[in-house]
């Protein structure tokens, strides 16, 4: 039997008898021919159905059906990409037995976000739905790779735990096993504690936000990428290493993933991360955001959306980023393990990245001494108790340390434009949705 | 200032002034002269004290101490390694505050599991501890680069799911925002969608198992390596990417972690898994053992722990190789989507994959038919009611399929041979343990 070969080959097969396994994309009877669209895992290939017995029989299988098809390439310019399978023999794999609730074959998916979703085992199969995990999947290989380069080791980090480390008020509460525990909003004090041991680390797993807020924006689970890098001088060491992980992860998606990106028709809209990217202080934001809009803002605490979305213009504008940094945020608005600045303490080593107008990214210098801990607990009213497991490792030299986190939905959603980060996440849950 | 190298690269820099950061791992005042070693991610390095001030200062601080250090590189036979650094002027970057509950710098941490799991952020810093979990990172990467040149999609799919999908016993229960949600056992029927996807799926991820069994072999959260692959003819397809993909594990642990292996002394005990992997049928397996045991075996409907030790010491004697696969077990062991021998259906076209007399993977073609799931089911008495979600795509031709799962931290307790899988967990989560 032939050696099964993919679609995105069959450009290099004429004249070769070749075998292709997929899926049923689309069958359109003509007068005195037939066309057989076969979808695989690749691409689209397009079989010239003459045999009547073949199209009888091919044209009573519901679309979706899993086939294989045998027969000789044969170049025509008229075909989608100069190329089509002449004279197939066609088995049917595994019949669909119902008709699609949508059709895959158009260019995009004719039906509402909700149905989508609903339906996502099989919207996902649509070739510019797939491409958006294309992208995701390229973006988690490449974050992983270039921080291998930099001397990161992979961690992974518990879900279940004791404590809620971002704050009590949105985390999932679980029965374990007759005792209260909570699902990780982030892996915040593990990633930290990861740094006395490996200096440097990542982790790539799932976060949990028991948001009860139905916004386009927010998830009850999300993919987070998670960095951490311990002896640096300050926060400014942390951005540079995001900016690296950040313009690996756009190259990689426009040379290793040519077919998602002409998809999703995003090559032209790739974003632009320069060598420096532009970054301003809070302060300098809020000035530069009222002088413009004719207000005084010096006594806002923390950047509203309009305020973001302004930056992203002037980012664009200005400097000709995609990209801005807003550094030294109050401390009032940071977590607990924020490092304070240490000119103004009342100010942050922290920074947000806005990307095209979006924060996708928070990071920061993180507290490093034990006594801080102590000290910033008793600042915020928090009972220290249930951290002290972790806190111990603050006793024992922790160098200055800090990192950043990814939310991998939202950072496709802006590569894409995609109005929703529901459109970009595999089966997302929120407030309505647990399935499938 | 001089750039800052790993400890790992002072051979290479005799005669230079090098900087090294890290951690103060021993300081050893003699008469006339002190050695401090200063650990940092990568290994150890030696410095030579002879300045009464710098013995002074460092001779004060508590071990862990994070600390920078600048001076010469020279060769010195009698050094570890053949080099030290002379001379060295140190710099505090955070004081250790307390002595250690455990000395690092001896070759192996002297206190038992509890007491290592309780301190855990302290004790993986212990160069042999933190080697164990290079061997998990590299064992991640390497799973995923092999995948990656075969073809397959990186996905992550959701842990908080409507319904438990290996069965309601072992199923944490979460409250989810006042409606009841699960924690997931595994992405099981999620990875089957995405062959309709991408064919080709992996994905790496927590696990969770509301386990009550307080045994060596139970952990309630796993990190778990998780393939499936569509358009396969039975389950010989899928063993054959697991052999490689497990073969490529060892070669990597080998090839790039080195230092780790030296460390935990398992570069001669190193698995052997052969081109051909050794497979025995469920019966042939309890034939073999029964006749060298004097028993009759042949109604068992499942291998306990003492014939899976059995049959990895048969299959080291008979075949050199440290694994071993038993495939068909019968039905009734095995879930409801598991696909049955088409010879004889009471078995199954499922696989275990026996590492050195343990169950590390668990694998088989799936059940790829909506009618064979309504019929699985209703044999089962179970309710497919909240399975519809998933059934759905299985209406619209999803190819024969099928794949594995192998367990991170059983996968490295088995390489070094540790007792007690906490050993091979970063935090480990079990009946009583939360935290750290």
């Amino acid at each position: 039997m032939e050696a099964r070969i993919w679609t995105s080959e069959v450009g290099d097969h004429v004249g070769d008898s070749v075998r292709l396994a997929g899926w049923l994309h689309r069958f359109r009877r003509l007068s005195n021919v037939s066309f057989l669209i076969l979808r695989d895992a690749r691409g689209l290939a397009q079989a010239v159905v003459e045999d009547e017995a073949v199209v009888e029989r091919v044209g009573r299988l519901h679309h979706e059906s899993a086939i294989q098809l045998t027969g000789t390439v044969v170049a025509n310019p008229a075909a989608p990409g100069g190329v089509e399978i002449s004279g197939p023999r066609v088995e049917v794999l595994s019949e669909a037995v119902a008709p699609m609730p949508f059709d895959l074959f158009r260019p995009t998916v004719q039906a509402p976000l909700p149905t989508l979703l609903d339906h996502a085992p099989l919207a996902l199969r649509h070739p510019r739905q797939r491409a958006l995990f294309t992208l995701s999947a390229v973006s988690m290989r490449v974050f992983r790779a270039t921080l291998d380069t930099l001397g990161f080791t992979e961690i992974q980090t518990p879900k279940i735990v004791g404590s809620a480390t971002e704050g009590g008020a949105n985390v999932f509460t679980l029965d374990y096993m007759g005792r209260p525990a909570y699902l990780s909003q982030s892996p915040q004090l593990y990633k930290q504690l990861m740094v006395g041991v490996f200096e440097r680390v990542y982790e790539v797993g799932p976060a949990f936000r028991a948001e009860p807020h139905d916004t386009p924006r927010h998830l009850n689970e999300f993919v987070s990428l998670d960095v951490e890098v311990g002896f640096i001088r300050d926060h400014r060491d942390v951005m540079v290493v995001l900016a690296r992980v950040l313009r690996a992860m756009v190259e990689a998606i426009r040379s290793e993933a040519p077919e998602a990106v002409r998809l999703l028709a995003i090559e032209a809209k790739l974003p632009r991360i320069p060598e420096v990217v532009p970054a301003v202080t809070f302060r300098e934001a809020l000035a530069l955001i009222g002088e413009d809009m004719g207000q005084d803002l010096s006594n806002e605490h923390d950047l509203a959306l309009v305020h973001e979305r302004w930056l992203g213009e002037w980012a664009l504008r200005e400097h000709g980023s995609d990209v801005v940094f807003v550094t030294g945020y109050p401390a009032a608005t940071k977590p607990f393990y924020t490092y304070p600045d240490p000119a103004e303490p009342t100010y942050t080593n922290s920074f947000d990245l806005i990307f095209r107008g979006v924060e996708l990214v928070s990071g920061g210098q993180r507290l490093h001494r034990h006594e801080d801990y102590v000290r910033a607990f008793a600042a915020r009213g928090m009972n220290a108790g249930p951290f002290e497991g972790f806190l111990e490792a603050f006793r024992h030299g922790m160098p200055p340390h800090g990192g950043f986190a990814i939310g991998l939905e939202r950072w496709v959603a802006q590569l894409v434009n995609a109005p929703n980060v529901r459109e970009t996440t595999l089966f997302p849950r929120d407030l309505n949705r647990l399935a499938p």
